[in-house]
């Protein structure tokens, strides 16, 4: 008999069939007639449950079917008595798979997730992981189905790197080289590497991506970036998901306009796919998690100048707002406290924040005629802050080159990106949205660690 | 004047009607009365030709639009005169972007494709690298397509680990200690390290990937893996993007069908996506290459044991068949030439070859009730050789730990990977498909190298 997945088994209205599902038990309780397992195969957050009648078999054989353990039944579907479930499974036979010794980490309810963290492999059976990761995915794909349909290229960006980016944070080196036998005189033979010289992990495809954009039009990324950073925080993660799409004849209007419409199409998308996963979440992590993301995607986001957000910040602290970090005026870097008190207590909706500082941002962002600030267009949203930074990138050479001087940066490590401005070059824009800041918002979950199925920390590579 | 993509406009019949155009010249032509220009904007292989009445505008102004340069046109769409094309645009008005110096490396038609490799930031600028990455984009989206609505979730494995997953090949170590300081001694501090252990880039999300679906049922990775093999051969890369589904409660003939009908859907999904691209190669590259996409959608699959295999390999050589690398019995590995004799002139269609012997392949692979065969399932293709690599998975906790202990593999490193056996172990398969290899296959390409954007091989790490 084919195996049907729990989530078309509780869909289906055929009562009277006899259908095989395969799972793993979540609970098991008896009462003096009957048994229920409540069981769950990965397919949806809900459990079908499967009624047994004791007798039907050997007694310590339906005893040893605890939680963890894996199971194919056979049997009969029928509609429910019970409250919250419309089928069930009444169980003529019982294939046990896998038991579970009852030092299983994951068999009491309410574990802390810092606990749960240190059996990531095994989390993954939780409803709460369950829940993050089928919306993790749903994510992904909501990213492709966007660009794909918008006519964009996934372009594979290079992971390894003799490229600094943009000197944008502290990289993992990349090597062959035997640790044990270099720096013997001080030296490092890099003529023997790999590569034949000093490389890295990539800090963001963002350059490489700007190459495939002024080749093919609309490029995006979605890759793995690093930044080697010892930063022990919810916010900050070793190894991420970043997603850069770069795209040539784009200006700042219609990069503020890209950014809204692809984040309000994502939250929808995770609206329309994974209602039950989200109502959990709604229920068991963050009571407001379908009402920030209803409210998300109906509100238009404001677009304010970074130079008129300090005015707010400066006007809410004579109006008596206290700051943790002060606020110095024109020309300080806003922390995600500032920002969420623009987007949560001033706005109160997501607010596209521009023309930042020219200082303050990478040496390729666009200036504007005032020569101080730049086209840059951040989104900053409720409980994240920052979740995309995006501008206009500065497209005449001599400007770019001027920049890269000013700023002692090497122009000679920049001459494949130079290219792309001595030869044809081209008005573009691109943004970047770091993956799990996305799903952080979307699944109301704290911890970054929480939203990735096995993170990469400062002492942390497990797994 | 909103910008009409040059896809859209070819495809456009509101003749008389102003649009505005934006791209890079692909050629400039002049006779007496009239110049043309042919435009590309990355969007299609098609160039639109716009026609420019050279009185219209400043003489050397006009001379600048040379081969590269980026430029924007508003003129009237019109039907064309010339063959080969449907539209063409009278040109009212250029703006030029970008011009482009007469050095520009891709100037020239017909370059080597060695020579391009050196420009691989500008080869995304010709037709033949064009079509490339459009197809291996519709590529990356059918995958995701493929296991979206098929119920599987995409599962991020991590990049960065301290497992060596099988053993399967030569590793990049990571690192944030300073080379030139290590080794003082012979040792290296890896307390000191960001990780506090040695870590290395994965060599296949695999095991991971095996957590992912004894949880959420089926999962699907794709992402970068990397190898530090000192081969130069245009079959390898030390960095390529791999896709490895795993699925519980997958058999063996579950999971052929599964192989077959997933390469078929992507191989359609080029034929249906990817038309002018596909037929631009066939054109130029392999004029086989449609034929042979056509005749894999359409043919079953032959599935075909180990055991046959070498049978008909050494009636082969009976026959007078004459192999490179000789058939030296039961219990050889198979080279590319053996696979592509079966595929190529035994068979001529896709060939599915299963139950290898154990001790060719890796330790979690699920032996037969003979103890000397798997249950594996490689897909071995026209052109490729094997395109899959696939098996059931031992569930086993005690047979797996046997083996482990077998091949002298360290168990305490495996203990969470084993730890999917010891709770509620479920019987489960699942397959890796190197991407770029599809990638070759489906555009006719020779060179690994050329069907990803920025190739790592030995000595080189450029862009």
């Amino acid at each position: 008999m084919k195996r049907t997945k729990i989530i078309d088994a509780l869909q289906c209205t055929e009562y009277g069939k006899d259908i095989n599902v395969k799972g793993w038990v979540r609970s098991h309780r008896n009462s003096k007639a009957v048994d229920f397992i409540a069981l769950n195969d990965g397919s949806t957050i809900n459990n079908i449950q499967i009624v047994v009648d004791p007798t039907s078999m050997d007694a310590d054989t339906l005893k040893s079917i605890t939680t963890g353990a894996c199971i194919s039944v056979v049997g009969t579907l029928v509609q429910s008595q019970g409250a919250g479930q419309t089928v069930e499974i009444q169980s003529k036979e019982i294939e046990i798979y896998g038991l579970c010794p009852s030092d299983y980490p994951m068999q009491k309810k309410g574990q802390s997730f810092e606990y749960m963290r240190k059996y990531a492999h095994l989390r993954l059976r939780t409803n709460t992981f369950g829940a993050v990761f089928r919306i993790r995915h749903n994510m992904a794909i909501a990213v492709h189905k966007y660009f794909h349909d918008h006519g964009f290229y996934y372009f594979h960006t290079p992971i390894i790197t003799a490229s600094d980016a943009e000197g944008a944070g502290e990289m993992f080196q990349v090597t062959t080289l035997d640790l044990s036998r270099t720096g013997k005189d001080d030296t490092v033979p890099y003529e023997k590497d790999f590569f034949g010289k000093k490389t890295n992990l990539t800090v963001s495809g963002q350059l490489e991506g700007e190459l495939g954009a002024t080749a093919l039009g609309a490029i995006y990324t979605f890759g793995p970036t690093f930044r080697a950073e010892n930063s022990n925080t919810p916010r900050h993660l070793a190894e991420f998901w970043m997603i850069e799409p770069e795209v040539a004849f784009l200006e700042q209007d219609e990069l503020m306009d890209l950014e809204e419409d692809f984040i309000k199409y994502c939250v929808q998308w995770a609206l329309d796919n994974c209602k039950d996963d989200l109502e959990f979440l709604n229920k068991m992590i963050d009571k407001t998690l379908l009402e920030t993301l209803e409210s998300v995607v109906k509100e238009r986001f404001v677009r304010l100048t970074y130079t008129e957000g300090i005015h707010i910040l400066e006007e809410a602290v004579k109006q008596g707002h206290q700051f943790e970090f002060p606020i110095t005026g024109w020309g300080m870097d806003l922390s995600s406290e500032h920002e969420r008190y623009l987007v949560e207590e001033y706005f109160k909706r997501p607010v596209i924040m521009t023309d930042y500082p020219s200082e303050i941002k990478a040496f390729y962002m666009k200036k504007n005629a005032d020569g101080r600030t730049m086209q840059g267009t951040d989104v900053l949203f409720p409980r994240i802050g920052e979740i995309i930074g995006g501008s206009v990138r500065e497209e005449s050479y001599d400007k770019l080159v001027a920049e890269i001087k000013a700023r002692g940066m090497e122009k000679d490590s920049y001459s494949w990106y130079l290219d792309t401005r001595k030869y044809g070059s081209c008005p573009h824009a691109g943004f970047g949205l770091g993956f799990e800041r996305l799903i952080l918002f979307v699944t109301g979950m704290q911890n970054i660690r929480d939203v990735i199925p096995f993170p990469r920390t400062p002492k942390t590579a497990e797994f």
